[in-house]
């Protein structure tokens, strides 16, 4: 199941390509409704309408409005993911990951200004879909912390300090793409080079 | 003007210190509200029964709302600010500073977990206070970062470096303060030494 498909409402999940298409259709269209408007003055209608399908084409797939902004937060932290772990491939080490890690992730959320209303929002809308990407996005971090610290790479200060580390990292990595990406643009090479300094020097062996 | 005082809608500043004490209990019980309703599912009598006052008295200070909400951000934003700058005296350095900064930023956000619930739902409310909050904030950072550049503390890294530090540092802050204040708690001395480390590490000449 691809990961559009895993996420319609419990037991509509669709059973063909054409609906896989269509259900990729409904986010993408949520995506720029809940972008710009925001989960309150949303519709469902204004959902539908932007995606050109049909209002019971929607309830093939999602419960409500709520069911289809939650989709969109794990839909969305998955494109995060998808597009940031390439950037980890052929890196020179763990920290040199961390740096195009974050060129990767200021590069996607310039092309994707919407990603932080989607995120930010879910606080309200879908909490425990919040802290699951947060908390998720840290572990993730955090189990390669700990694989640099394994290999020599990272100082091994005790277990709390890696994942003081991931939160710390994962916190300048959210508000460099909010600086350098939505609200301005700057070489996202330049300020990862910057960011990747700091921490390179912070916690190398 | 006590902060307070300056939070009330255009033309409606209190004029007497028994005015500046009743606006104050609007903003705490303001901030009971939002706090635990949310902006959308709040109410002006919802605060003004909290504050225990006649709801002709919210109008006294403020002309909506919304007015109420962005003055309980700008009044949060201060409140910050005022209980980390004491932290910053004495400190061995400009680094150490900082690190004094984000423990005591730890402690207060331990003691008022609503405050990230109001900054963050000022995104989608008052989006203009939202961005003054954060830059406001970066500014002091970077100016603080810039006095530790001069007196040869920190490393000189061209003009954009501090910027780019300074939004770091914030970001970190922020995270390390919604997972070890807000979602859980640790010793706040611990995990700010571990993050200072690596931003000691991370900056110094």
């Amino acid at each position: 199941m691809t990961r559009a498909a895993s996420s319609a409402s419990k037991g509509k999940a669709p059973r063909t390509a054409r609906g896989e298409k269509t259900l990729r259709k409904i986010l993408d269209a949520a995506l720029a409704e809940f972008g710009q408007r925001g989960f309150h003055e949303s519709s469902i209608v204004g959902i539908t309408s932007r995606a050109k399908v049909a209002l019971g084409t929607f309830y093939t797939y999602f419960d409500s409005k709520e069911a289809v902004f939650g989709a969109l937060v794990r839909d969305m932290s998955g494109r995060v993911r998808d597009h940031v772990a390439p950037a980890l491939e052929g890196a020179a080490g763990g920290l040199d990951g961390e740096r195009r890690a974050l060129a990767a992730y200021l590069r996607f959320v310039a092309d994707h200004k919407e990603v932080y209303r989607i995120i930010d929002e879910a606080e309200f809308v879908d909490p425990a879909g919040f802290r699951a990407h947060y908390e998720t996005t840290a572990n993730r971090i955090a189990g390669r912390l700990a694989a640099a610290t394994d290999s020599g790479e990272v100082r091994d200060d005790g277990p709390l300090a890696n994942e003081v580390r991931a939160w710390a990292l994962m916190g300048m990595n959210v508000f460099l793409g909010l600086r350098f990406g939505v609200w301005g643009e700057e070489n996202e090479d330049k300020v990862a080079s910057l960011a990747n300094d700091l921490v390179q020097r912070g916690i190398k062996t």
